[in-house]
Formats: C-alpha cells, sequence, structure tokens
C-alpha cells in the first residue's frame, strides 16, 4: 500500500529531528555567515537535516518536486513541490530557543495542501490537511482549533523582530499593534504554531520565503485560520504575511496595515 | 534525615508543576487584571501554584519565611526567607509560549543561596546552588556553564519587551544593544534559564521585583555568570538587573548602561 502524504511528512519530520537535535545547545555546533551583509547563521545541522529530507523524499516519492532552503530546487514530473525550511528561526536555534521549528509543506500549482510545523526539543508536532488539524506534544494529542477573536482590543499579536521589515512594513505593524491588546516577539515560525493552537490571535511578519510560510498557511488554515500577504492575495510564495485566527480579525488587521 | 533544601526546592517545583500544566493551554483558564492602569494577568493556576508550594513548605519547612508574589510574606524565625513566583511570565503564560517559569529561591540576609527555574511545559528544570548547576530536560542531565564571550561584539542579549521600562532604561538597552551580535526578545525568565545553559551572553531587564530575579542570580551565579544591578550593586532585592555570562561581558555592558 502506498504510504499516504501525511505519513510522508511526518516521516520527514522524524528525520530531521533526528539530525538536528544532537546539534542543538551545543557549543560545537558552527555557524556560518550566508549572507556578507547581514546576519543569517546556518549551521551543520539545517544542511545534514534537509539532506536526510531530501533522502526519504528520493525513496518515497520520486516523482515530487522539492523545494529546500539550503539546496536547489528538484524539478518532479507530479505537479506536486514539498517545501522544505529544515530550521526555521536559525537566531533563535544559535541563542537556544525552543522557538526554531522544522516546516515542512507539500503544495501543488493552488498553494499548500498539507504542512507540519516541528519542534523537535520540545517534542512538538503541529499537522494541519485539508481534513485534519492536529498537535501531538507534552500535553498529548490535542485538535488544533483558532480562536474566535473578534476585536482588535482583546487580540494577541506576535512577530519576531521590532523592526518587522523595512520603515513602510515597521509602520503597517505599528498600526495594528497600536490596537491589540498584547504584542509579543521572539517566537519564528512558533508563533504561527500557537496561532493554529488558539492562543494567539496574530502573526505578522515581512520578508518571508515561500518555504518560511507554506508549512505555516497548512497548518493555520486547517485549523480554521486565514493567511494571506497584507493586500488580503495568497502569500504562499513569500512576501509579507498576516495570518488570523478567524475572518473578522482577518478584516480588522488587513484593514490597518493598508492603510499606510 | 532532614531533607536538603535542594530536595525541597524540588518539591516545591513538582508541586506546581502538577496544579500548572493542566491550566497551560486550556481556553477555560481565567485572566484577571490585578492593576487598573496596566496589563498584568494572573490566572487561576498562578495563586494555586503557589498555595500548594506555601503547604509543602508549612510542612517541611516551617521556620523559614516565604515571600510570594501572589499571597502576603510569611516570617520565618531562621533567618532564612523562600522567595517564590509561581509564574514568572504570566503574558507569555496567556499566549501558549513555554517561556514562563516557576521560580524558587531560598534567600539569608545575603541573597539567594539556591534557585531553580522550572519550565514545565517541556519538563526542564535549571537548578543552581553554592556547589551545583545543573540542568535536566529533554537532553537528559547536564551541567550548567556560562558562556566565555568577552566581546560585546560577540555577545547575544535578551531582553522581553523592548520597550525595557522607562525611556531612560530603554535608552540604556538600546546603547548596549547597538553593540552586540544579536538582541532578542519575548523570553521571560527563560532568557535567565539560557544565559546560565551557556548560549545567550546578556540579559538586561528593568522594573523587577525579588521574587522574579532571586532564582535566576542563584542559577546564573551557580554557572559561572554575574548578575547585578545597573550600577553593578547587587540586585536580590528587584529594580534593573544586568545578567552577564562572565565579569568581562558584565564589565562592557555595565560600562554602556552606566554611560547615560
Amino acid at each position: 500500500m502506498t504510504m499516504s502524504d501525511l505519513d510522508v511528512a511526518r516521516q520527514l519530520a522524524d528525520a530531521a529531528r533526528a539530525v538536528i537535535l544532537p546539534h542543538f545547545r551545543n557549543a560545537n555546533t558552527t555557524a556560518d555567515n550566508k549572507l556578507h551583509d547581514g546576519f543569517d547563521p546556518v549551521t551543520i545541522a539545517d544542511r545534514a537535516a534537509e539532506e536526510a529530507m531530501r533522502s526519504v523524499l528520493g525513496d518515497l516519492r520520486p516523482e515530487d518536486g522539492i523545494l529546500g532552503e539550503e539546496f536547489a530546487p528538484k524539478s518532479g514530473t507530479s505537479g506536486r513541490t514539498w517545501v522544505l525550511d529544515p530550521i526555521d528561526g536559525t537566531r533563535g536555534f544559535i541563542s537556544g530557543t525552543p522557538t526554531w521549528g522544522v516546516l515542512i509543506a507539500l503544495s501543488d500549482g493552488d498553494g499548500p495542501m498539507l504542512g507540519i510545523v516541528d519542534q523537535p526539543y520540545i517534542g512538538e508536532r503541529f499537522e494541519g490537511t485539508r481534513d485534519h488539524a492536529q498537535v501531538v506534544g507534552p500535553h498529548g494529542t490535542r485538535p488544533l482549533v483558532t480562536r474566535r477573536t473578534d476585536s482588535l482590543a482583546d487580540a494577541i499579536l506576535f512577530t519576531t523582530f521590532p523592526e518587522v521589515g523595512t520603515e513602510a512594513d515597521r509602520a503597517g505593524f505599528e498600526r495594528v499593534a497600536r490596537e491589540v491588546k498584547l504584542t509579543r516577539y521572539g517566537m519564528d515560525c512558533y508563533a504561527y504554531a500557537l496561532l493554529a493552537a488558539g492562543t494567539v490571535d496574530l502573526v505578522i511578519e515581512a520578508g518571508l520565503n515561500a518555504y518560511d510560510i507554506q508549512a505555516p498557511i497548512a497548518v493555520i488554515e486547517a485549523a480554521g485560520g486565514i493567511v494571506t500577504n497584507w493586500e488580503g492575495d495568497p502569500v504562499h510564495n513569500g512576501g509579507r504575511a498576516l495570518a488570523a485566527a478567524n475572518p473578522q480579525i482577518h478584516a480588522a488587521a488587513l484593514a490597518l496595515l493598508k492603510a499606510g
């Protein structure tokens, strides 16, 4: 019997966990700088995990394409693409915070149909498909259901860096931040997982790549949320993301982001 | 045989874990506002955990005093005081982030001699005494040893909120932030635990109470770090804290904090 796409995705996450965890909080882990003009470290673990996942896909899904952060894209023949970020949140990773994650998505021409956000250190896996949304972790297995908050005055907003992106990006974010109950920082991809888990209402970020956002889109939408760019259009190819727990809070935040 | 102070502290942490965990990420948890003019939620779990810890101390250390966040101080006859914050980082708690912690310290007139920072959801416990510094968690049991980073240009700095405190506090923080390799936010008390674990070099915060900082002081100093206020004096009664991995990086940051 053919293995389901979800089970393939779980095998990818298992493979990445096994490779990455020994490097986390290991003083011997090296961090290169990928960019000469900025801070964007990549660890040995990042590359080794993507290689491990590509190897699993070579065995189980040779007909599918692969888009990963660390290596060149691989074309497929199926019209489907696995979108991989072995360590999203590398700055969190080198700081020791359990806020980074392994991001795995399966996409067709219309965007992600399946996603996993995995946090290996906590041992927590957030999964979403078109008919399945669950988290497995310290609390056991629970369904993922987003919140019904419909007013910004009651909302909890997350982003990773106070700078957000460009000056204009920051100004847009701050128009929303001024209206919400609570703004928090520093969670990397884990903020999207919390939105799916129903403890956060909004995540707003800029400068994303496809592999940063496709897994969060699939998990959040499976849990009842909505993810677009700052114009309200699909964001699975990257850019500026607005992730919201429900259409009402999405519309309220989108209006402020567009007001600039 | 009398139970050691460390074993008493572990029993306190165990009692708090058992009470708090069922409330974490539970949509039914209520959050009151303690202050009329600010956002400082306190959950059912916060009070119940402090009651559970006070009950353990009533049995095992009736002669010691208690200073806790949630209830009135209890005087002792021993000259020793247990300093308790059942949930440090309540905003993180209600947001679902695993960055809050149970803070337990044992103090004599000279400051904390023992501390535990416990993160129940991850199942991670950071301990420090005058001859013991370890973390028990997903990686098993490991010694806690701070980093040797001696230059701000190589340092990782944490604080919880970009605002830090007053305008002057923020300006002081930013003088340090401009010089470091990486500044991150949002970790609550977990940032101090990471400093003890050797993945972070500096934590700078303002507006702390004694129960916010005594457990971090004991854990960090046991691991080789140093914690003072922004004048370089003891901070175990609260105020503005500068926690550093070693005396060199402490001196470098302190000079900038004092330069305002």
